[in-house]
């Protein structure tokens, strides 16, 4: 039985890899992670749904030190989220020190605690250049520092490295994704708020402006 | 000023990292991880004696999943600490998942947050093949991960990796560190048990027989 872990946030890129990989793996056990984000309690019920709708299994992981002690605006003990682009400098506030780091190193362990020897994670080429461990760079290394450290030789995969989220947008559109499932605003208000970095980049990449995006917005 | 964040559990190994640490460092910032081990109520006195001796920092991390998750007879969920030495295959029942793999992302996000750029542990060739993530292969490949999963390039380093046990507990004594300040025994009762691997090992490394080791064991 070929098995898989995946990091699953409920977010828009997450929902296409667990679309994307139960297609390819008999089994898949999800792992959500929260580390206290303001947006936790709108992106773990999607994340559930997601599970229940695609077959997965999966699992809540506390890290409540995150949020006692990084500093982010993406936390809840964080500054206010700011709006605009990616492209503005600003954006950076949102980093949460190596995150997907500290997510990957847990999902590892918990695969060689089952003998399962794949984990995915969502990354994509359209990450941007101020989340440095969103990078290829980053994924390769972390992938060999799994296999080495573990007996299963734990392999991590991001096997939307090469595509942009115009890319993920479209693949999920060819898996038949409900988008409405996933929540990406980091505001963590009810509906997605319109106007942050995360949501004008759902926008763009649904094609919000062509009428194809079926997300509910605020603004 | 000359910073580091280093792993210290209050065992033999962290304890000599830490009088090392001290002398090259201007600022010590001690994490002690909490992951549910059945020796966790003996090892983080240590860690906060030895801390508070030294002048570092210290900050507990609660990791309560690995002690809900993962299957470990190091763990109090799990079965019981066997005894005898590391050369019988029994003991392979006291690895954790990832364990190392684990703390490092966590220490590598904390030390970028406070934009410290060296991460220690006391990692040393005397580890057992049994722990995979103990190797040096990790720990360059982790090292790696950490670099360019950052903006200040967090390095991880294991000073001790050449050195043996018996080498890591002469340099301990070179430097003046009080061994009975340092908790080695997997089994948590209030001495060292005398019997199980750690304990083994630990009465090798500091010359039991000899009569060099100030340690009280129970056998």
């Amino acid at each position: 039985m070929r098995e898989a872990v995946i990091l699953l946030s409920g977010g828009m890129d997450s929902g296409v890899l667990l679309a994307w990989a139960v297609s390819r793996f008999d089994r898949v056990h999800g792992l959500y992670f929260d580390y206290g984000s303001k947006h936790a309690r709108r992106e773990y019920p999607r994340a559930c749904e997601l599970a229940s709708y695609y077959g997965a299994g999966l699992t809540r992981i506390e890290l409540s030190f995150i949020n006692e002690l990084f500093s982010s605006s993406l936390l809840s003990s964080g500054a206010e989220i700011p709006e605009g682009p990616y492209a503005q400098g600003n954006i950076s506030s949102t980093v949460v020190p190596f995150r997907n780091g500290i997510m990957l190193s847990i999902a590892v362990g918990y695969a060689e605690n089952l003998k399962i020897p794949t984990v995915l994670i969502a990354s994509h080429s359209g990450d941007h250049p101020v989340y440095p461990d969103c990078r290829e760079s980053f994924t390769a290394a972390m992938s060999q520092a799994a296999r080495e450290g573990t007996f299963a030789r734990v392999e991590i995969q991001a096997p939307f490295a090469s595509l942009d989220k115009k890319g993920i947008a479209d693949l999920g559109r060819e898996l038949g994704l409900d988008f409405r499932m996933t929540f990406s605003c980091y505001k963590g208000s009810e509906r997605h708020c319109g106007r942050c970095a995360t949501c004008l980049e759902r926008k763009e990449a649904l094609g919000y402006d062509q009428g194809l995006d079926p997300t509910e917005y605020l603004a």
